[in-house]
């Protein structure tokens, strides 16, 4: 896997890489256990506080250490990391520790106590900012406090869910920029 | 553009093509008037009931119509629909007629008073399911109650937004059934 080099990212432009709907890891960390789920079902939901709204299911090993902590990291994964993905999503942190399954690089984050997945093209630092969805529908409102993106390649090769063991690879780039009133650009 | 022949789709199944994250356009009706906004902030939430969580903010014309409505349809436009998909959310309906404007077909929806856009690869019919994070958030929670998903092809070449005028094209598709569980399949 390739070990990107990152940078600060302005939080409230987070939207260039979750808005495309790719799947996700979600990393997090409560009384000295770490964990990591893989997660398709979420959206950005304001710039400015960044929110992210995530449903993660209650069933998911996660959910409890998320909700307890009150914080994870989102983290995006290149198509070249498909197979782990699917990995992730298909065992469960209660009998094991992922990181060390998949071989991944668990980094210390700036603001939370979950922690970053080095290999991954970029990571989002997440407070929970609003629970009251969660028990209804295990939705969860995130504030995106830190952003952490690669360097180089300035769009990531992502994956995104179809369901049913099938995925759609990012493809081609393009722009129309000319046909955008101005007060609809650079956000 | 193309005129998809549609069929029934199973609502549950509706994540085959919005997970993936494409940009949609969302019809409208209230009070003999019709509207299109594109969409870009929106998640699947739940397989039964089908439940689909979506932005769309005050500042749309489209709000308020869907607010006192409550109903939507969600639409799926195709590549070849970039440009009437830009102009679409570079414009307001509280200034022109959508549909003729942009030489798109309303077809009448089967359950709600909201137009179908033909030209759009699948068409969701939604009923608003829960409105308590609207005035928060402007987040919608709609049921898909019905949907109409084209014969052919399989998949959809759907774009994705990533603001500042830049779409990702989605690529190609790939399976690895063969690495989920049973249980994790058939979804």
């Amino acid at each position: 896997m390739r070990a990107y080099t990152k940078k600060d990212f302005p939080v409230s432009q987070i939207r260039r890489f979750l808005e495309p709907g790719p799947i996700v890891l979600v990393s997090s960390a409560w009384k000295g256990e770490r964990n990591i789920m893989t997660m398709g079902w979420h959206t950005v939901m304001e710039f400015t506080p960044s929110l992210v709204g995530c449903i993660i299911a209650e069933g998911n090993h996660s959910h409890d250490m998320i909700r307890r902590s009150k914080a994870c990291v989102i983290n995006v994964p290149t198509s070249d990391m498909a197979r782990t993905v699917v990995g992730i999503g298909n065992c469960s942190g209660a009998d094991i520790d992922k990181f060390e399954e998949f071989k991944l690089t668990a980094v210390k984050a700036a603001l939370i106590s979950a922690p970053l997945i080095k290999e991954c093209y970029a990571s989002f630092e997440c407070k929970l900012a609003d629970a009251r969805l969660v028990r209804r529908y295990n939705y969860f409102i995130f504030e995106v406090v830190k952003a952490h993106v690669a360097t180089a390649p300035k769009v990531p090769r992502t994956i995104h869910y179809r369901g049913d063991g099938a995925f759609m690879v990012s493809g081609r780039e393009v722009s129309f920029r000319p046909l955008f009133r101005p007060e609809m650009l650079n956000t």
